[in-house]
């Protein structure tokens, strides 16, 4: 079941980061609202990693496995919020060099999905938290490395 | 491959409407964001798989399947963000029902995930956006029935 289930997901991100016609013409303010929503539930999800890992009488095998396939999942929804014509919408944290530098953008989400991968090995494979908290650091590093580069 | 994918998310899906405690101490402020990020991913992707319908040319199976997937997966996130104590938080148009009436509530999420769960199946059948959009329909049904009773 853990292979398989890693199999699928990573089948189902395969085409994940495309920018893709079905989400062209969206207004910017929604593709914001899409991109923060996003985001937060990563943000969520890898807190309720970290909590166990505080707290490891509460650690679930089974809701730790369904928090790192979210992380993986969701996180090839983020490349989509950056629509081209969201570059200068209101109450958005995004620089500018997201769309200036799309390459290095995307090679920075793609680092995220690569660690949210293997975020989802480690936690199939962990008997306590402190089996996969190394890889949720690595995880945070790549957000902090691309909030560094592309976030105010 | 396509009862693969729909058989991993059921399975994942099983164990994710519990309150569980790893976001138990969460505030209630990053619970109503959590909660209002969700819906967004929930409205962008519904929103795709209607662009397709609306514009037939942009077809795109695996896109469409993808976009299915994620509407099962991240409607696993709702009850969470209703946290216990973030029935008065400021900035959410959530009734005060959701929490007087939980299993109510519980029932309502319930029937999206039931629906979401017939449109992955139904995605995962359809050689055009036609075949699957009497689901999407079901399914945005569920979401206004949820709102009627339970959203200002």
């Amino acid at each position: 079941m853990k292979f398989v289930a890693s199999f699928c997901l990573t089948s189902m991100l395969a085409f994940s980061a495309l920018a893709h016609e079905a989400h062209s013409e969206v207004k910017p303010e929604d593709a914001k609202d899409y991109r923060q929503g996003v985001f937060q539930t990563l943000k969520w999800n890898i807190g309720g990693l970290v909590a166990m890992a505080k707290n490891p009488d509460i650690f679930d095998k089974d809701h730790a496995n369904l928090l790192a396939q979210r992380l993986h999942l969701s996180g090839g929804m983020i490349l989509e919020g950056f629509t081209d014509d969201s570059d200068m919408v209101q109450g958005s944290d995004a620089k500018l060099e997201i769309w200036d530098d799309r390459p290095g953008f995307e090679a920075a989400v793609n680092n995220y999905l690569e660690k949210a991968g293997l975020l989802v090995d480690a936690v199939a494979k962990a008997e306590s938290p402190a089996a996969y908290m190394e890889q949720v650091k690595e995880l945070g590093g790549s957000c902090k490395a691309c909030h560094k580069k592309y976030r105010n």
